[in-house]
């Protein structure tokens, strides 16, 4: 199996594409742009969204849901929103098909044409924020703090599975604020959360920072981001909240009465993570002989895999730690295939990323062990059968610690300083990864500076390491040490 | 706020939407026929899909997802399919937008037609069958269990919260086997299952059987189907479970080879429940002062209200309630709100249909005890402050198993038998319910029974209780018992 996937050092992006198609994580559809996720990625992110929805619902959200269908009315009424999404819109026209008048097969009746076109939610704001005009008339009715689950579609010229898709799924938090204030400390909270998430659950180090004004979201006041490092060098944005001010409670005329009774606009956030973290998450463990999954977001933790084939013996065996692990909230399958070689197997699992195999022989069985082997450093031990449901436990941490440090040496190791627009430029080539430098604070430095390296600002630096200076391209005052990086 | 209920004897179908609006469950939109499913309403959805996920997983079924657009060409494939689903579809024919350049706002952008149509899902069989033809080589790739939890459209002309809307969340299974028995057994487990979730969680009582083959799902050999009894005598299709015979993989020319490595068709099975149950979950249980929900799938089963006000002391007692009974995988909630008075909040909590109250008041605290009122009888009980979360405990299984109970003594009581045209029709009118009668198996009878009488047959009768015959309107041989009702 191994041998059928490009090596990471040969062509990193077709490596990506081998794991997500040999893993089984994803497929192409039929549907331009469109994947079909398969069980074993859908299983990472349903994992993913168990988890979030937890920290969501802790920090006081409720999920709601809301429809798919966008007014194309309500897209303008933002005008850098709609300036952000018109160009990537599916578009329903019409609401019936009729048999073909000229011939077989289905054609739209052009008698059912919708009179104002719907669009296919890019993401919700302008539905949303038309619903909260109804369901906020005071300061008591706030704040209102609502996720939503939901699938949404972008439509991108270039795709790549989980990267970047047509449609996607993910969530979308909306909330609603009194004060300005208010709305600020939830978008952080949230940025906090999104961090906290990617670090202890996917064991994927982040920077956190604010966009700059280019890269915000469209309809934006300021854009929290948590950028990651692929094993390419190249960053990826990977979930972002955002401080809207009053831009839609303006758009759509929502107003509460504060405590003194004068009517105020609202203040908003939105945040979102995607489908995009399962491909951050192959990029950021896997290696040469598949997918690297951390334990936490494993759908399978440990494989027991008898050898050669199963057995009564074996199988009891196989049962009782099975239900030992199980009595530890542990994820385990049993192999009971009788039909491929042990080795086949194995391959097997090193690709779909299962965290622990538990190789059960009878020669281990007459000396009271098992054959343990860990994914992420290929080592294999072996461990007493008494008491190995703790050692496994053991160990499955330790797994989820080791790939963090593993990513976070390796990021740590990319984020260089550049001091001239020649260091920029080599390090982005040669090295690749985060490189800080100071930047004047315009737009037009920003993206004459993209245009000559392909980086953009991944994000402020929050310490402002580099302090005061000159912007590397312009040698205007600097404002701020930025990250520059090539992203997905 | 009792009061702004219509009663269900006053207007049933108004009565409805009090509740839908008033509890909280879900607002219309600014899209036709959609709906805001709202926290509450999506609460019990949650709820729903948890166990139902469970019960899927547990009998073997793993989660993936298919594209939201299916191309227009793929419908057409099987003949009944396309049939069914064609005449309320939503149509993409753009993927872009553009500056309105006759004036504000934007348009469809004409040069960004797609090639062919995109159809928003319906349901999903044929992009499932057309992707099913790459997953399938042999028998050793069988059986494929899977399900996904989507949003799927159907442009219906006259849609109600939950029960019938534009779009709608649901879970569709479709599964692929190497023999036909195997898919016919898989079709009847999972009707199983689900006249299991309606009747140990929803507290819905269902009467099990096949459908018509007028009745049947479009492309469909065999449709079993679970019909609950609203409290207005309508039936109402709860869940149904597919056998499709070799339809969608002849369609689709999906193959495999047996182990003679002999080439066959696959045979299918689809299955699918939808929030539309929140809908059959109201019409059962809840009354004319709001919402009554079976405990287990409440969002909240339990809420404890400081009577007059929070204070120190009750809001101590209250917390140490709520911590055993959260020990107790109990789902409770404490008002904290010191501005409404218990009244307010009282009726609040019913029209909300939590399943028990919790009053506690220093007289109450002084007396060592508190006030428990249950949503279903309306009973309140002042119970021993020691060993409260056992009462409570008990108190939400009993609740559970009368509302079962009810509902069950009601349904029971409206199965009446039908000899003449005329006694079906006076039943239909004057008490409602499920009517049996002879039915002669020809679709021109079945037909007219509904031109008469505006009933359908609901299913076929498992046990053909009225055994031989003649038909009730065309005094043919009769071939089955049925169950005719009106319905939702």
């Amino acid at each position: 199996m191994a041998k059928e996937i490009t090596s990471r050092t040969d062509n990193y992006s077709q490596w990506y594409n081998d794991i997500v198609k040999k893993a089984g994580l994803a497929d192409n559809s039929a549907v331009r742009g469109c994947m079909v996720i398969k069980p074993l990625g859908y299983g990472i992110w349903e994992n993913m969204k168990a988890q979030l929805d937890k920290m969501f619902k802790e920090t006081g959200h409720v999920n709601a849901y809301f429809p798919l269908f966008i007014p194309k009315s309500f897209l303008s009424k933002e005008a850098e929103h709609v300036e952000g999404f018109a160009k990537e819109c599916a578009v329903i026209t019409h609401h019936r098909l009729m048999n073909n008048p000229d011939g077989p097969g289905v054609v739209v009746d052009p008698s059912a044409k919708l009179e104002e076109e719907l669009i296919v939610r890019p993401t919700s704001e302008t539905i949303i924020w038309n619903t909260y005009r109804d369901w906020i008339q005071s300061y008591r009715d706030l704040p209102l703090l609502i996720n939503q689950w939901a699938n949404v579609v972008r439509w991108e010229m270039r795709t790549r599975p989980f990267l970047r898709t047509a449609e996607f799924l993910w969530q979308e938090g909306h909330t609603a604020h009194a004060t300005k204030q208010e709305a600020i400390d939830e978008s952080q909270l949230i940025h906090e959360v999104y961090a906290r998430f990617a670090e202890e659950y996917m064991a994927m180090p982040v920077i956190k920072g604010a966009k700059t004004a280019n890269e915000r979201f469209a309809g934006a006041v300021e854009t929290y981001t948590i950028e990651a490092l692929m094993q390419d060098g190249k960053a990826l944005q990977a979930g972002t909240s955002h401080f809207l001010g009053q831009n839609f409670a303006k758009a759509f005329d929502v107003k509460f009465a504060d405590s003194n009774n004068k009517q105020e606009h609202v203040w908003a956030t939105s945040w979102g993570v995607s489908t995009r973290l399962v491909g951050g998450l192959v990029m950021t463990h896997s290696d040469d002989e598949g997918l690297v999954l951390p334990p936490k977001l494993a759908p399978t933790q440990v494989v027991i895999v008898p050898i050669p084939k199963p057995k009564e013996e074996i199988m009891k065996v196989a049962e009782e730690i099975a239900d030992k692990l199980k009595a530890l909230n542990i994820r385990v399958k049993i192999d009971r295939d009788d039909q491929k070689r042990p080795g086949f197997k194995f391959a097997q699992y090193e690709m779909e990323g299962v965290p622990v195999r538990i190789g059960i022989g009878m020669r281990d069985l007459e000396k009271n062990v098992v054959e343990i082997a860990r994914r992420d450093t290929k080592e294999k031990k072996s461990i007493e059968l008494t008491g190995v449901e703790k050692y496994i436990d053991d160990l499955l941490k330790e797994i989820q610690d080791n790939l963090f440090s593993i990513a976070k040496a390796y990021r740590d190791d990319h984020i260089s300083v550049a001091e001239t627009m020649d260091e920029l430029t080599t390090i982005l080539e040669e090295k690749g990864g985060f490189v800080k430098a100071l930047w004047d604070g315009t737009t037009e430095t920003e993206l004459a500076v993209k245009e000559k390296t392909k980086a953009t600002i991944r994000c402020i630096d929050e310490e402002n390491t580099l302090g005061s200076g000159k912007d590397i391209l312009s040698g205007e005052p600097a404002k701020q040490t930025v990250l520059y990086a090539k992203s997905y």
